[in-house]
């Protein structure tokens, strides 16, 4: 049904452009089509106004490269915060993420992506050559890599860990381990394996 | 992590918008607005264009209430259509999905909704009003109502019903049954039940 052409170019232009969204497919994007025609004529427009705004009114922090409003994002800008610290993480959501968690006080550095070569995204792709001058202007003396465990985050890390390791800093990665909450029996294998190889005295557990 | 603010109002405002999309929640809207910012600027620009061009340049044909670029569409405006027959379908997809068949020549009438009273959509809100007067100008004989199964769609179809019973024409639905090249294990019972309780003579199943 969907493959045929649509009965007005703007619509099919429409779904062309939507379909072009991460996850979005043809079918999925008709019906967001669809949807914006069957509201009023200006919530269609304030959501493409918000797209233009996006695309051409963020910035992004020269220091961490968070996206954010301003030259430099609130955390570094925050006196505050722990300079001696440095966590690469893949994009602004992590940022979210690990501030929710209230444990981490320190600087972040967002990469903006992860090296994939498959994807044509290679080391000059991502944010990731100031890193060292970074960590030398900061004098810092730990990089915390926390970054998603995939194919593209394990390549992304050992990247990193490559290029900070003669940097003269502790150079640190999440722990991976069963969750919180989590039951033995669902935790899947190599997670299992590796919480037991890297298993952490007990009276550590007690104090969080 | 995605109910606090975000670090930048522009991305706030941008995933606000998205997420007024159905289906989609902030974490999948913050998802494709750091893509559109992965992305060229243009690209973010085209798709918002597209979606000015959608709502502000759309049309609805004055007869079935189509989607089209002209006043009329191109199906109505078609003299090869049977213009006896009315298929009432719901929005453009299904007039796609039922043109794809090649089984149908007459014309359609798009409600563009359903009728639906916990959503507070009445049979003002849809495009039900001047179906009669079509049926009486184009001195129709047959009303198709092609409405999904639904409670929206059972409630609609019957309002399409009453307003055309005294019409004079012949009033057709679906049929339901259990689909081509689907084994009779799997069909849901409602389904299996209606296709025995409807059955048809077993020459006609050798036509199509």
């Amino acid at each position: 049904m969907i493959d045929q052409t649509l009965p007005s170019r703007v619509l099919e232009n429409a779904v062309t452009e939507i379909a072009k969204l991460p996850g979005i497919g043809r079918r999925t994007a008709l019906r967001l089509a669809l949807y914006l025609l069957s509201r009023s004529k200006d919530s269609g427009l304030q959501l493409a106004e918000s797209i233009v705004a996006l695309v051409t009114e963020t910035k992004k922090c020269v220091q961490c490269h968070n996206i954010c409003e301003a030259e430099i994002c609130q955390i570094c800008a925050d006196p505050h915060r722990d300079r001696t610290k440095i966590c690469v993480v893949e994009d602004v959501r992590d940022v979210l993420a690990i501030e929710n968690t209230g444990q981490y006080r320190g600087l972040y550095h967002v990469l903006g992506g992860l090296i994939n070569p498959i994807a044509g995204i290679g080391p000059s792709e991502i944010q990731i050559s100031d890193l060292a001058d970074r960590v030398a202007r900061l004098n810092a003396n730990e990089v915390i890599i926390a970054l998603p465990s995939t194919a593209e985050g394990d390549t992304t890390a050992y990247y990193v860990f490559k290029k900070a390791k003669d940097l003269n800093v502790q150079i640190s990665t999440l722990a991976r381990g069963v969750a919180v909450g989590e039951e033995l029996q669902y935790a899947d294998e190599i997670t299992l394996g590796r919480s037991i190889l890297n298993r952490v005295p007990f009276e550590i557990s007690l104090k969080n």
